[in-house]
């Protein structure tokens, strides 16, 4: 296996994920014209397996020996990452596709016996690519994304949903620490903008492997890390708590506020 | 002063504001090969300067009985709003603006009598533009947005601050109540979010008339409603607490919880 062509890999992926996003915008505009919140409600579920079958067929065809872990229900049959497996959320960011029709993604992690090889995270209409390939470094729409610099936690913008704060109030010491905090509500979104420096840190109390693989993989590819609140390392297979964060305020969140 | 022509003062008021993005789109482009954080502090400053500078020019050669409030240093000579005033913010997001290079808007109202006639929220960096005109509705890009549709507090979207919870703790209630709630750093963009129905309030502790103007301007034209806490008119000319929200929600939100 260690002839794999990760760049073959990436690029079909890429152009997958891209004919994916078509078809999710085209739905949008359908139901744009009979919208109502209820017909939303259906659409996510409608266009969320329609996404992750589209997947599916295309790797069973294309590389008949990966396998898919997706929301969707490929998740049961997938229990260890051994050989090559796909981490896929076909739309994070549910609440906002229904709500905002925008702000969510399509988000991928392509694993490799337990390792993170290629990352994707598509924001769908603003069509915004984050991806990266194990030791290439990360890309926004192609564009190279720098090395994350040495920051603080007086200086940081960090992302967590209002709720988590009423769930444990040590992150109210964060709040009134940090520069600013921002909230957007899709995790693949946010773990990639810490990777693009737009956010310091991202922090969620519980979250899927499909939420945050293919941020996690990209993350890694600037220097940034993605632990859960103990500072372990993700195992990818289970729910768990998370932060991805700059390499420099990351230690210092998980030591005084989150342990 | 009835026969103004505000087709013609609202198209005036877009092309300048067009014009002032592409400038702040290529100090970006500058400022990206220096970077560092200090740079780009003093850039917001330079910038936001630049673009007052620019409308008060623009106004005075153009519209020489207009008058403008602008947050960088046109304020103190405005303290009412008889004839024709544009209230603008150049910059409405500093915070996301240095530090995420997106997420921040020009914001003007334009309000004749202490009524406002045009609004403007433009999304620099997303190339997203709000408009309306007093009577003729709201739009995004040339596209009409509907009127807002009834919904309930439990099936909202809110935005605010972390830190307002911490300040004052009735919006605990709020959090656990709503739908889901955001935070994105910019007054502006988030009441203009309100008017396209992406989130259904907006409430803030503390903003300044060039926070709210423009948004507020556009925010009536779907039906929309902007207050204070006390859900009293704004006047326009002082800070005050706020609150933006599709109609359905906006009397549940400041009786319950904010009054």
């Amino acid at each position: 296996m260690s002839d794999i062509n990760w760049k073959l890999v990436h690029d079909t992926a890429i152009e997958w994920t891209s004919e994916a996003g078509q078809y999710i915008r085209s739905k949008m505009k359908e139901s744009f014209s009979v919208s109502t919140k209820a017909h939303q409600d259906d659409l996510v579920t409608d266009v969320d397996k329609a996404v992750e079958d589209f997947f599916k067929n295309k790797i069973v065809e294309t590389f008949p020996n990966h396998r898919l872990m997706g929301e969707e229900g490929s998740y049961e049959s997938v229990k260890d990452l051994e050989g090559i497996v796909w981490i896929l959320d076909p739309i994070d960011g549910t609440v906002n596709f229904v709500h905002q029709e925008s702000f969510f993604a399509i988000s991928i992690g392509i694993f490799h016996e337990g390792i993170g090889m290629v990352g994707i995270v598509y924001d769908v209409m603003r069509d915004e690519l984050f991806t990266s390939i194990k030791g290439n470094g990360a890309y926004i729409n192609g564009n190279q994304i720098k090395p994350l610099t040495k920051t603080s936690l007086n200086e940081s913008i960090l992302s967590f949903n209002h709720g988590w704060v009423l769930k444990d109030r040590r992150l109210e010491e964060l709040v009134k620490e940090a520069r600013a905090i921002r909230c957007y509500g899709s995790a693949a979104l946010e773990i990639a903008y810490v990777a693009a420096g737009r956010l310091d840190a991202y922090i969620s109390f519980n979250l899927a492997p499909w939420d945050f693989a293919g941020g996690s993989v990209i993350l890694k590819e600037v220097g940034g890390l993605a632990t859960n609140y103990e500072g372990k390392e993700l195992t990818f297979l289970d729910k768990d708590t998370f932060i991805a964060a700059n390499p420099s305020i990351h230690h210092d969140i998980f030591e005084r506020f989150l342990k």
